[in-house]
């Protein structure tokens, strides 16, 4: 069976994880999930049977099933060592993974798509106080992955040296979602740097909101609609 | 220079690494570091010069500083490694992450403190609002654990067979959490089964909230005072 990816254009998760294969070279087959559509397919009895916490990404090779982005992506470098998403000494593995957690623990989840619902359905929160939301916490953790990445001596084309990896598979994704909603990046001049640099590569553009086969609209960075 | 973890009672990212550290039988001296004193010390000029992404953990061992709680143990599992708190084959090893990341990534980031706080101050949540909110995430969160805790037979003991490891890690932090707003636990059997057993080692014994140098109160889980 081919690789199959559950995969929503907009989901920052399965964006990380579509960088990945891509980045390894390999063939996959996305299914989408619509996680707006109807309160969000991933609710569907048959969706949440597969992967009990109803989100995107799910990974299947026929074989084994895997969800939680980072998880997926660790996998795939343990099975398909080359090209290296981490790098070789436990020390830099560290920092690579702390980066790559600073954006995937302390940023996205509190600007997840059922978290800003949350808040404008049940806490009733206006759409100008929700993004208001997003662009703390997006602005916080940038900031620090700015100090981080602009002060180590690690950084070159990518985040880490000059071929691509797990701190790159995180920032583009969330530098999309910064940018959907309007946030203003001239203080982030090493991450924009970065991100422009993984944006000339294949394996970034296709991976890329517009390119997805579910993408909706004209403007990829409009909001999506329910 | 001894191993210093900065650590605030909690914090659940540093319990998961001081049951880490335990686990591994490591020497450690605790850091304490308020997050909620004058605004958080991890806000101060010196704190956030060691760690940009101003929270707690920060692990060092003089030489080599690491800040993201699952980074330091990915760490320390490399460098140490006996007793094992990950799986021996890839696909097993993923597993373990995508449940500690359900943990880690899907239930903890939108329940800390910094958030909750910014719910009550920025958005003039109530208190009772603000706890439906984190029983809100930790039920949805913790009933999708249950679903794949109590139907895998890998699951033993602890939640990967008979020893301890990355999920009891994640695990049981966050059961404090669950515990000190209330929530009611009866839907959880697996979670509570093992969170038991967790609780019956030293390992998890020591690095609990009241055990801490830092704690605060009688009644540990009582809500921290600012």
């Amino acid at each position: 069976m081919k690789t199959q990816l559950y995969s929503f254009w907009r989901s920052s998760a399965a964006f990380r994880v579509r960088i990945a294969l891509n980045l390894k070279g390999l063939d996959y087959e996305v299914i989408p999930v619509h996680l707006l559509k109807g309160g969000g397919e991933q609710s569907s009895p048959d969706y949440a049977n597969k992967n009990p916490n109803r989100l995107v990404p799910l990974y299947t090779d026929g074989t084994n099933t895997i969800h939680q982005s980072l998880a997926i992506i660790e996998y795939l470098e343990e099975i398909y060592a080359k090209p290296p998403l981490l790098p070789q000494t436990p020390i830099d593995r560290a920092w690579v993974r702390a980066l790559a957690m600073d954006i995937a623990i302390d940023i996205h989840p509190v600007n997840n798509l059922r978290v800003l619902r949350y808040l404008m359905k049940n806490l009733g929160v206006s759409a100008d106080a929700k993004d208001a939301w997003s662009q703390h916490w997006m602005s916080l953790g940038l900031a620090s992955l700015e100090k981080q990445l602009s002060s180590d001596s690690r950084v070159g084309c990518f985040a880490y040296g000059d071929q691509p990896g797990l701190i790159d598979i995180c920032l583009v994704p969330q530098i999309f979602n910064a940018l959907s909603v309007k946030l203003d990046m001239k203080s982030y001049p090493t991450l924009m740097r970065i991100f422009n640099e993984c944006m000339k590569l294949p394996a970034f553009i296709d991976a890329s909101w517009e390119k997805q086969i579910d993408a909706e609209g004209s403007n990829p960075l409009a909001p999506p609609q329910e």
